[in-house]
């Protein structure tokens, strides 16, 4: 399936710079497409290869000057990019094959039109699977679980008792929802453990990568809000509360009762403590530590996290310790003559 | 099912205040609970939540003044919940529900009385199920594995061959047992694979969360002690040994051979090197990487990890170093003129 | 099965010290080795038990001045050690035990010669699956995917869609291969899920550790070199490249379009950032953050990572740091009068 570079800028409202009739089938990397193929810019590491490139065209902001080929401009070029994949890539119907037979039902499990559920999937009673969406094989549905319309949910996926998931959730492999929390009394006879009784909530358009770990709530919800992405890898202790389209990196935790605004970024292998609060819009950076609250709208790294502009400083600052240990040295022998 | 404060406070012998007839079917958060429903107050930062709270009843420690609602006081308010909690959310028997015959069980395993294993679930040969104990849906048991009596094990867990669990045992979806240590020889050739051919051994009244990893030992064993709770996504490296009673928070890593003592405490994050040791009783802060032993009942944390009161100075001096820079500019000024 | 220390010097061509009829049936570390086992020294913390092992026999170097016991003498005795075990420890046919008539196989899959495929393992349509290979039960093995001859899938591993492995490769429990890349384009309306187009390639003569994640190419591939060996939960993001005989340790993440050189070695809990290179041969210290270029060769540690002897130095003055303070107070006062 090919398409013209008129089409695809009128689909993504670009500005087309070259010739409309041009032809791409496929999308590649800026530094290895061939003719036939459309490539983006969108980080200016690339830039570079504006000038090698072999594609057919670039969606690029319109302010960069080019045209050594043809190119689609936008202003978010990468959004752009994404739109055109959509028609380029359309996902198959391979995994939307209907409920194997090889797929275990409980008797009291309601269906919607036209899910799939593949071979080796458990789904337990009383659980809700919403319409058109692909449970593929392998996966573990438990009980009372709802999951909406159009949504994914890949191999060796565990989907544990209660949990409630909206429309349009993807959930790759091998990811945990509603594992019981972290929560033991100790005492002096040993370590009781407390019963985790609440839930998972997941809104709509959510997408959880492979390996992640998400607590049921101890008592109530832990809730991840709607749009939130997360990465692979990331562990989600119970009550925690995301907000609103944040995106969790990879490898981050988050401790039991943490609260995160709407709009938060996590970086990768960032560590939260329990019963904080990080603001709507705060952005956290890669592998900090944080221990306190983080106001809306602040920019924090480091071990432990502070404001960036503070934690730059004594990054900067670390590097030149070593020297200022032997300018203090020579301070010391100036004083003392 | 509905109790009185009576009922309740009999059970975890705690001192009741207030009206012995009130009745309770449910337990909630402090800041949600509702009429009817128990809450209780064990971290500080929730006090202000006793002038609001709706519950009926509140638990919480003796020494503190309240009198807004009926309270059941102990010493130990969050055991005294825990107790409640399997009084008034008892597990039900829904995965109780014998041998699936979609479970595939090997002619010389061996299962106690009133096991479960669920569909999907394989069983290899010569492995030994104890009585009571409920293997879920998707379960992989290999070959030789002893599991005690009154154990869980959730779906998608893989327990490889010679693995050796005790009793009262719970393993969270997702957790692999017994998969090779990272065991390699390199020479000029390449590098070459160290056969594993330890196993793993595990106490009794372990709880082990989702998606670790917990390798065999090289030779010999792995051992996780009796009363160890882990969290979720920990590593455990091979012929690591964990005493009795301590707690693995999420995401740490334990590289080979590192002996912990008991009622050691790791939390989130934490990494350790191989080949040493952790103390009784010592407790390792968040995010911590711990490359030397650390003695008994120390607390560490920091990165080196480092003994907490030095760790703290050095943190707080951290904050002040852009300012030390100035200060030491200041003084190379004045001692120029 | 029992060998004579002679064959075993034979077999690994060391040099042996002692009698050579003497006959060893097992393995074990050098402080639990009883007689009739053969043990090993290559970390010289363990060296103070040559005076106490009741082995039969040591691989030891050949510099160390030894003969309480008999020994084969190695300039790698790991490697020796390794070698040994491999003949002492065969591993058996047990999961060898051909196509199970409870996996799952697509019309359109094909299987080599000798290929054993599990209970409850899927294997989709135009996948191949090479000569001897082992895929152990409960697997999920994609359309469209290939693997090579003697490899080996252990249980609950998926391995998704279009995914291609060389011959050699052994793939641990809960492990992920071919998940979506982390892709998503922030817009005003929300984020945009970017399509993942790509795949995974994996070399030969590679080993992955349980519940590693490794994400398909965005566009192209993600690539793991030949000879690879990557311990347990490892985050691999889309387009990485590794290259050959490179080492990662557990819990790393490795951010996407980021380049490993050859022969590179990054230690436990490792971040690294996206589209960075590191360098062939080079080395990263446990737990520290890459967030920038690092040159062949060089060991870098650190958070941020910074050259090994910068690191080490500002590792040093952080422990005085508390101390500098005094001091520049002291100067502080000195000069002020």
């Amino acid at each position: 399936m090919s398409f013209t570079l008129k089409e695809l800028a009128e689909l993504v409202e670009g500005d087309l710079r070259g010739n409309p009739d041009i032809e791409v089938n496929a999308a590649a990397p800026i530094d290895s497409a061939r003719p036939g193929q459309i490539t983006f810019l969108a980080n200016s590491k690339y830039q570079p290869f504006l000038n090698t490139t072999a594609a057919s065209a670039v969606i690029l902001h319109p302010d960069i000057s080019y045209d050594r080929t043809a190119s689609i401009r936008h202003p978010n070029p990468y959004f752009a990019f994404a739109v055109i994949l959509d028609l380029l890539y359309p996902e198959d119907d391979y995994y939307r094959s209907g409920i194997s037979n090889l797929a275990h039902l409980a008797p009291t499990a309601i269906l919607g039109n036209d899910c799939s559920v593949g071979a080796f999937t458990v789904v337990g009673d009383h659980s809700t699977i919403g319409s058109d969406t692909v449970i593929m094989p392998a996966a573990f549905i438990g009980r009372n679980v709802t999951i909406g319309a159009h949504c994914k949910i890949y191999p060796n996926v565990s989907i544990l008792d209660d949990t409630r998931i909206g429309d349009h959730v993807i959930i790759h492999s091998g990811t945990v929802i509603g594992s019981d929390g972290f929560g033991f009394a100790r005492h002096p006879g040993g370590i009781k453990k407390v019963r985790q009784v609440g839930w998972v909530e997941i809104g709509y358009d959510v997408e959880i990568g492979a390996n992640c770990g998400i607590d049921r709530g101890a008592l109530g919800a832990t809730r991840i809000g709607n749009g939130v992405k997360i990465d692979n890898l990331v562990q989600i202790a119970h009550n925690v509360q995301i907000g609103d389209y944040s995106i969790i990196v990879a490898q981050v935790g988050i401790s039991g009762s943490t609260k995160l605004g709407k709009g938060v970024i996590l970086a990768g292998q960032v560590g939260l403590v329990g019963h904080i609060e990080v603001g709507d819009g705060a952005t956290v950076g890669a592998q900090s530590g944080v221990g306190k609250d983080i106001p809306a709208g602040k920019i924090y790294f480091g071990y432990p996290a502070r404001e960036a502009m503070l934690a730059k400083r004594i990054e900067a600052c670390l590097s030149r310790l070593p020297d200022l240990f032997k300018r203090v040295r020579g301070l010391e022998e100036k004083i003392k003559d």
